[in-house]
């Protein structure tokens, strides 16, 4: 079994109302099974999620926590604004959950590889969702048909028919979190369309046929980490193929991440 | 820039006292700059880690808890001596911190994936250790000499000669941990040697010459969700070679996992 982990390369700077499948499926020499890890941060640049900080006007609870914190209230702002809870403001640090479900620092915005100074980007509004579009853009412009990759489609050389099988790609969107017990961050999927996201052994046998013990994989997670160790943080990688994981990859678009946000009452770490 | 994962076949079930660096040179094509990732398990079995469950007297501590949790009270027992504190004992779960510093269930005891009925698995008791004693008997061996696989180094071809540089090949021992606020399991490197584990970009510039927040990339553990990709948890590939990390490959040792470990005192969630 062998997986490839392969850069898209010469995607433009994203802005506003772009079509990131079309632009990926026109680079990318995808093939079916192929599974496309994505930053968050160009999802959310399409889709007009970056905010000017002095459009922020801090209330209240903004102020004293940036006082205490040391961090600019306007930001903070916005970060209160994107989260439903706050969980640990310490240290600098300010872990929330955000309206979709996910616990990390600074409910996931950051300021870095921005075009404009002065200016913060948020998360997706619903990542799942934009996973699902993405993937329907990249199918639609021919990314994933079997056997044929998108180049050769696009000089008129067709490859092998397989009129049965649809076209399948899975599109994963990911983003840097942290980790409560270790350090670094690690790529994780805050999105996903067409991918198992998460394999359930539970009630599996093991290589010597005895019940394995609770275990699910969190693919998409581990597919999001994979995807992050060919591209370093100053490049204009945002956009990488997996191939070799075909056996997680599904037509229908799925559950999603959703599948991997662990409900509240289940964590006993808050 | 590309990364392939490629599963090392045909180890054999590991018994006590084998010396898994050298069994992994002689299957597995290493050349300079791969990263060896290899699971848990196999370390433990070679270090004689195995412990029946029947060997273990419960004490009062973990006759309670195991009636508390449901679980085997020897089984807990087993997990009580490798552990320094219990950071959650509820819903069937048992978070532990062990004496290495992993905060993980069971203190990474399982029963999966052992040849024998009525034993457990221990972590080992220094990963980063074995992760230099195996790294140590794969470059003995003469895997990772530059530009040269073992398997032609074996058949006396030699290949290009670099003797100024140092043969190097990094080794990850990954095991299976849960997430606070995630479903799903993910690999993290709990030993590692000749790998820069961490990524540590704070200080450096983005695409746009600004700096980059708080951003250090947990390469290590992103090495061993790589890896998982790519085997089924009822296979015999427990060995994986990531080819393409060459940048973060180091001719020392280095500071091993150790350094993923997030201190006591700078952890907001206990």
């Amino acid at each position: 079994m062998e997986l490839r982990a392969i850069g898209v390369e010469g995607l433009p700077e994203i802005e506003e109302g772009m079509a990131l499948g079309e632009l990926i499926a026109a680079r990318a020499e995808l093939r079916n099974g192929d599974v496309l890890v994505i930053s968050q941060k160009i999802v959310s640049k399409a889709e007009g999620r970056v905010r000017r900080l002095s459009s922020a006007i801090p209330g209240a609870e903004a102020r004293k926590l940036a006082a205490v914190l040391g961090k600019d209230p306007a930001l903070v702002e916005l970060i209160l604004d994107e989260s439903k809870e706050v969980l640990r403001a310490e240290r600098g640090v300010l872990i929330t959950e955000t309206h979709h479900g996910f616990v990390c620092a600074n409910a996931g915005i950051d300021t870095s590889n921005l075009p404009e100074e002065g200016t913060a980007c948020l998360l997706p509004e619903d990542p799942d969702a934009s996973a699902r579009r993405i993937r329907a853009e990249i199918i639609g412009a021919g990314g994933g048909e079997p056997g044929v990759d998108l180049s050769r489609q696009k000089r008129g050389v067709s490859g092998e028919a397989h009129p049965r099988l649809p076209p399948t790609v899975a599109l994963v969107i990911a983003d840097s979190f942290g980790r409560a017990w270790r350090l670094g961050q690690s790529e994780v999927a805050i999105g996903c369309s067409g991918l198992q996201a998460l394999d359930d052994w539970r009630g599996r046998n093991d290589a010597h046929g005895r019940e394995l013990e609770a275990t699910q994989i969190a693919v998409a997670d581990e597919a999001a980490a994979a995807a992050d160790l060919i591209r370093a943080k100053d490049s204009r990688t945002p956009a990488v193929v997996l191939r070799g994981l075909d056996r997680f990859v599904t037509s229908e678009d799925g559950p999603g991440a959703a599948a991997l946000r662990r409900p509240a009452q289940e964590d006993l770490f808050r």
